[in-house]
C-alpha cells in the first residue's frame, strides 16, 4: 500500500550528501544510535515497535524517476543524481528486539555504513521507528488497565492520515487483540473485526428490524449497537428480542455495544436486563473516547465491560502524539564524534557502544541499563550519564547485551517475525519489569548508566572541544 | 507513493455493506454529512484541507485482489466479493472548497450515493479529512502570530508514521512557505528546503571547515547550524568567518540558525553580532519545540528571528492530535433519516442540506452560517441547533451557498487545484474573517444556525421516534 523511496527524507540529508559526496569522503564509515530523551504519557518505560517495517523499507530503498527528476528541478546537479539513481543501503543495523522494553537516553538502534548511506535514511527511521514506539507504549498502558478483557482498536477514522495503517500493527504489538483496520490486518496480519455503525440502524424503518437482519447475515458474530435511540428503553429491550430469537435458532448473540452515555451505569443495567433474560452469555463492549484512565475508573466502578474499542487517544497518542527520538552521529571518518550541548543531558555518548540490561543471579531485571564502548569486558561501575557524582557497583552483576545484528551488508538477517509474535514477546518482557516502573503516575525511575570506558571517552572530546 | 484501495476502511463498513446487499436494497441513495463537533486548540474556526486527496483517491478507488483474498479470509461470502471486485464509486459529492473557513455542527462536505458505496468510503473520507483540516488549522495559527516571517516545516521524523506525507500539505494549505519533506514536495509541488544538521558539523574536525565545505558546494543556499559546540563563543564567530569570506568571493551567507538554548537571548546576541561584521543580510533562523504560543513569545521580545522551522507541534497537531469529524447518514431509502441522542449536541441534522454563509449589504461576514434544507428558498430566522429557545432575525441579510458540487458519476466536476493556489484562497477566506474569531483564548464563537424548515423537520423525526 505504501511504497517509500528516497524522497521520504528530509531535503538536509542530501545537502549533507551532497557535500560529502564534493569531499570525496561520503563513503567513510560512520556509526548512528537511535535513542530516545523521554518516556511519552509520564510513563516508566517504552515498547520499542516498528523495526520490521524499518528493515523491510531500508532493504528496499532507491531513489526511483521521478524522485531524481524533482531533485533535479530543485538544482541538485546530475553527477550526485547519479550516485543517488545507484543508492541501495548497504550497511549494518544493530538493534534492540522488536517490542523489546527500552528506555530513554540509550540507543535503541545503531547504525553503522558509509556517512552518505547513514545519513539518507535518517528521517524515514525515525518518522517510522518513533511512531510505532508511541502508540506501541500506549496500547500496552491500555492492556495494563484492562487485563484479559478484549482491546479493539478502532482508530483509523481519526488517526493521523495515513498513518493510521501503522498505528493499528504498533497498537497490536503493544497488547491490543484486534483492529477495525482491514487494509493493516492484510498487510499485517491482525486479526480484523467490526459488526455496525449508527448509520446502519438509522437507515431501517425500526431498529429492531435492523438488528434482525444483521443477526440472519452475521449469525455468528453478530455485535448489536443499542444507543441509536434510546438503550434502555428502546435499544436493549430490542437487542434481548433478537438475542432470543437468536438463541431459539441455536444461535448466539455475540454482544451489545454501548457508544454514548455514561458507559458504567450503562453497562450495569444493560448486564442486569440481558442476565434477567437469560442472555448471560451476550458480552457488552464499550466505545466512545476511551483511553486507559477512563477504562481503569470504569473496571474501578465494576463496570461489566467485556470489550473495549478505542480510538483517537490510542492511534494518535494523544495529547503527547510524538516520542522525541533521536539519531546521532558517534562515529565517523575513524574518529568517535560527539556533539556538546549548554544542556548536559543533550551531549551525546561517542563511538560504537553496546547496551547490557542488568539482572541478579537468578535473572530477575535490577532496574538498571548499562551503555557501555563495544570492546568493554570488564566493568566496574556504572556512571549517571549527566550527573558525574552518581555511581554504583556493578562489577557483581549478570549482564544480558541487547543490541544485536539485524541487517548486513544492507539486508536483514533478522528472521521475519509477524506482529502477533512481537507481541507474545512484548508481553513476556514486560512481565519481567517490575510493578514500581509500571505505574501510570510518578512511575520508578528505571535507571540507564554509562560504563567507565564511556565516561573516560566522552570526557576526553569534550575537553576537546571546550 | 500511497495507493488506498479499498480495504483502507473499517471492517464495520463491510458487515454492513453485506447486509444491505442481502436484503437487495444497498443500491438505494443515500445521503450523509461530514461535520465536526469540536474546534481544534481552543480555536475560533479551521481551515478545511484534504479535499483534493480524497476526491483523487475516491475517482481511483477499487478493491484489489490481496484485499479480496484477505476478505475471502475473514469470512465474506464469493458474491458479496464479486460486487467488491467491481465496486467504484459512482456517486455525487458537494463540498465547501479546500482552504475554506469552517466551523462546527454545519456540513462541511456531503456525499450523495447508493448506501453501499457511500458506506463504504466512510473510514477513508474522515481518515483524510480530519487529519488535514487539524493540521492546516494549526498551521494558520503559526502563520498569524508570525506575520510575514518564513516558516518552514521541519515535522517529517516526528510525524506520525506516514501521515507525515500529507502533513506537509496540509501546512503549506494552512499558511507555511516551504517544508523539509521532499517526498510532499515532489508529490504536492510544495516548495522545498533544508541545510544541515548537527551531525554534519560533528563529523568535521572542526567546526569552521564544516561551514566553509558547506558555502563551497552550496553557495546560494547556505543556512550555517551554529550550536553544536557553542553558539556564541564558537559558532556564530565561524559563521561570521564564513560569511566574510564569501562576501569577499561576492557570495552572500544565507542566514545562520539556532536550534537549543533560549532564542531570544541568543537571536539577539547573534543580531548584534552579524551586524557589527557587516553581515546585516544574513537571516536568522530557529527551531526547536517550537508552537504557535512560542512563537508569538520569543517576537514579543523582540527577538530578530526571521525565519522559523517548526516540527512535532506543527505535523502532529499536539496536543490535540485529532480533529472529531464524523459521517452521519441524513437521507435514506427515500426518507430523511436522524440520530437521537441523550445528548441533543449529538441528534442529527436530517435529509439533504445547503450551508449559507450569512453577509452585510457590503458583503462583510457577519459571524454566521446557516444550515437549511437544499429546496428551501426563503429564510425568515435562524435557530439555535440545540437550544430551541435562541433565534435570530435573517430575512434581510445576504447568503452566499457554500456547498458545491465537486464530483459527478463517482468523477471530479472540480478543476485540480494545487496547494499553494488552495493557500492563497485559504488566505484570503481568512482575511475576511473579524479577528474576535481568530484570538487565541476564548475567541468569540461563530454562530451555527438552522433553517425553520429544517427545524420543523427534525423535531417532527424526533417526535417520531420518542
Amino acid at each position: 500500500m505504501i511504497n517509500l523511496t528516497g524522497a521520504y527524507t528530509d531535503q538536509y540529508q542530501l545537502s549533507m550528501a551532497l557535500v560529502y559526496f564534493r569531499m570525496g569522503n561520503g563513503n567513510d564509515q560512520a556509526i548512528f544510535d537511535y535513542f530516545f530523551r523521554k518516556l511519552p504519557f509520564e510513563g516508566g518505560y517504552a515498547i520499542f515497535a516498528g523495526l520490521e517495517d524499518l528493515l523491510d523499507t531500508i532493504e528496499n530503498l532507491n531513489f526511483d524517476q521521478k524522485d531524481l527528476e524533482f531533485l533535479d528541478q530543485n538544482g541538485f546537479p546530475g553527477d550526485f543524481l547519479e550516485l543517488l539513481g545507484n543508492f541501495n543501503f548497504s550497511g549494518k543495523i544493530f538493534s534492540s528486539r522488536e517490542g523489546d522494553i527500552v528506555f530513554p537516553t540509550r540507543p535503541v538502534l545503531r547504525v553503522e555504513g558509509s556517512l552518505l548511506e547513514a545519513q539518507i535514511i535518517e528521517t524515514l527511521l525515525l518518522n517510522l521507528l518513533n511512531f510505532q514506539t508511541l502508540i506501541a507504549t500506549r496500547a500496552s498502558r491500555m492492556r495494563m488497565v484492562a487485563g484479559d478483557r478484549k482491546l479493539v482498536d478502532f482508530g483509523l477514522r481519526r488517526a493521523q492520515g495515513v498513518g493510521g495503517y501503522h498505528a493499528s500493527r504498533a497498537a497490536l504489538i503493544g497488547g491490543f487483540d484486534a483492529t477495525s483496520n482491514v487494509a493493516a490486518g492484510r498487510d499485517f496480519q491482525l486479526p480484523v473485526s467490526g459488526t455496525m455503525a449508527h448509520s446502519y440502524i438509522q437507515s431501517f424503518e425500526n431498529e429492531v428490524d435492523a438488528f434482525r437482519e444483521f443477526a440472519r447475515v452475521h449469525p455468528k458474530n453478530c455485535v448489536l449497537l443499542v444507543d441509536t435511540y434510546d438503550t434502555l428503553r428502546i435499544g436493549i429491550p430490542n437487542a434481548i428480542q433478537v438475542g432470543k430469537e437468536m438463541k431459539a435458532r441455536g444461535e448466539q448473540l455475540k454482544g451489545i455495544r454501548l457508544d454514548s452515555g455514561d458507559l458504567a451505569f450503562l453497562a450495569l443495567r444493560c448486564r442486569e436486563m440481558l442476565d434477567e433474560a437469560g442472555l448471560n452469555d451476550v458480552k457488552i463492549a464499550a466505545s466512545n473516547q476511551l483511553d486507559e484512565y477512563v477504562i481503569k475508573s470504569l473496571l474501578e466502578q465494576a463496570a461489566p465491560i467485556d470489550i473495549f474499542g478505542v480510538g483517537t487517544s490510542l492511534v494518535t497518542g494523544q495529547p503527547d502524539a510524538a516520542l522525541d527520538g533521536v539519531y546521532k552521529l558517534a562515529y565517523a571518518h575513524g574518529k568517535p564524534r560527539i556533539k556538546i550541548s549548554e544542556n548536559i543531558a543533550k551531549t551525546t555518548l561517542p563511538d560504537r557502544k553496546q547496551v547490557y540490561r542488568l539482572k541478579d543471579d537468578v535473572g530477575n531485571w535490577i532496574g538498571a541499563d548499562l551503555v557501555a564502548l563495544e570492546e568493554e569486558k570488564d566493568f566496574g561501575m556504572m556512571h549517571h550519564p549527566f550527573d558525574p557524582g552518581k555511581k554504583m557497583q556493578i562489577s557483581d552483576v549478570d549482564m544480558e547485551p541487547l543490541l544485536e545484528k539485524v541487517m548486513e551488508d544492507g539486508h536483514r538477517v533478522y528472521e521475519k517475525t509477524l506482529p502477533l509474535e512481537i507481541a507474545d514477546y512484548s508481553r513476556s518482557q514486560l512481565d519481567k519489569l517490575p510493578g514500581a516502573y509500571k505505574r501510570f503516575r510518578n512511575p520508578h525511575i528505571y535507571k540507564v548508566g554509562i560504563s567507565d570506558g564511556l565516561k573516560k571517552l566522552r570526557e576526553s572530546l569534550s575537553a576537546k572541544n571546550e
